[in-house]
């Protein structure tokens, strides 16, 4: 299913996409962790089933995040080789975590602000995953892709000054205001046969510069989640952005950073497409 | 005032300590962001003084964290001379930011877990900020400090090898199932007449490990608060650890790092007292 949350910020309604593309409300509070915590994604399925879940008017209406309030946003560092390549750095031995404010996220199609100071805004295509059910310490891969609700597009917008040249921990760089585009859908797991078959891709301005395939993570979906509950406690509704391909402007010639007036396009096989016009802080 | 979450995990009751140590009931839904954004404590400061606010018996209560559900954990790293230089680190030029998940708050009181594989868990005592307004771009200390709900003592346990052994960000090691004792308290900031001038100790089994005072942090918390808004938009109810001073295991000879059974207690002027007995994840 293609879940997805629709309307004004801060007043979006939940609704879900049916198979012939008609929104439907999906008659709970909201999609965010105590709706998957408690079983939300059947309950929905069914009514879907049963056809009872009336057809919203989705005409002209904000298309917000698909998942509302994550408790955290998790990110994977240098997951694809040759992003890392293009960074300088190594191939990391086991994955790269850093963590961006949960408040960084926006709709898919919402404006992305360069910060105040910044020359060094970036993009970054990022496969997320959403978390289902409380995970600690799990000991499997399988234990692992059972606590994934579903996965959603990200744009992972760093600002590699503040990230890199700015004291040290990547953090500085990652949560600036705007920074988290999602969505447009949490597409349940189900609906995904091989989280690490996607190809994924960026444009700029309507240049393609980021084309790769989540068969080349580092570290796959399963390992993320099972290496992640090792050091902290993930909690239905948390996302995990499992790291962006090669392609971004630190690792381009010249280094085309992102101005006021550029426009980003986003596109993950199954999962959809974003586009966020830049605008000034 | 002194305002607090008394009860069960997840169940806590959001009360005031009147200035004969009676916890009254504060008449609200709960201690968080909402609370803070709507000048609750200006409602709860009122009906106080108006003696409108019943009695509530603590005897045998569990007391939690004073914040309900954080937006975000924000870390000051190496703001202390005296730990930059335990840690064999420079004293940094401009603040080290970095986060910790917000569900690793747990009460003053609450068991402490080394994680499974551990064997360098540390203690830090920390002056917390919490956030009473939203925050972004401010432009002067004056706006900065109007920012601040509050203060509180804050235990930001760490693992070392996690931090930094274990591939390059310190979130890793920060972000730990129960790594955050927050509390007692949450006072409010009127009743701290300078941020700047309060002792903070902490012991581990009786033996005094670290003892500052916040007039010796690298940068201040109006500094702090002025300067994280520019990287990010600070909301109400998120918590901001301002950094520990020297004493910490990794700086000491031996690196005695915590185990299970060890006792932890910690106080900063003014702000109370935490006291909690280690476990095993």
């Amino acid at each position: 299913m293609k879940l997805l949350r629709v309307g004004p910020v801060g007043q979006e309604r939940p609704v879900v996409m049916d198979d012939a593309g008609n929104l439907r409300d999906i008659g709970e509070p909201d999609i965010d962790g105590a709706f998957l915590a408690s079983g939300g994604v059947a309950r929905v399925r069914e009514a879907l089933e049963r056809d009872e879940l009336p057809v919203v008017v989705g005409e002209g209406l904000r298309v917000g995040p698909p998942i509302a309030r994550p408790g955290k946003i998790v990110c994977i560092g240098l997951n694809y080789s040759d992003h890392a390549a293009e960074s300088g750095a190594d191939v990391p031995a086991e994955p790269v975590v850093f963590m961006k404010a949960a408040n960084t996220m926006v709709g898919p199609y919402d404006e992305v602000l360069v910060p105040r100071g910044s020359v060094k805004t970036d993009w970054e295509v990022e496969l997320a995953i959403v978390i289902g059910r409380r995970a600690r310490y799990l000991d499997s891969r399988e234990e692992a892709l059972d606590a994934v609700a579903g996965y959603a597009v990200s744009n992972d917008v760093s600002e590699r000054e503040f990230q890199l040249e700015r004291g040290g921990q990547w953090d500085k760089g990652k949560s600036c205001e705007t920074f988290n585009p999602l969505g447009p859908w949490l597409v349940t797991a189900d609906e995904i046969t091989d989280p690490q078959s996607l190809a994924l891709r960026l444009w700029v301005n309507g240049e393609l510069r980021q084309n790769g395939d989540t068969k080349n993570m580092i570290f796959d979906v399963a390992e993320i989640v099972r290496y992640l509950s090792q050091f902290m406690v993930l909690e239905p509704g948390d996302v995990i952005n499992t790291g962006t391909p090669a392609g971004v402007a630190m690792g381009m010639p010249g280094q085309p950073y992102l101005r006021a007036g550029d426009v980003m396009e986003l596109e993950i096989e199954g999962l959809g497409r974003q586009r966020q016009t830049v605008g000034q802080a």
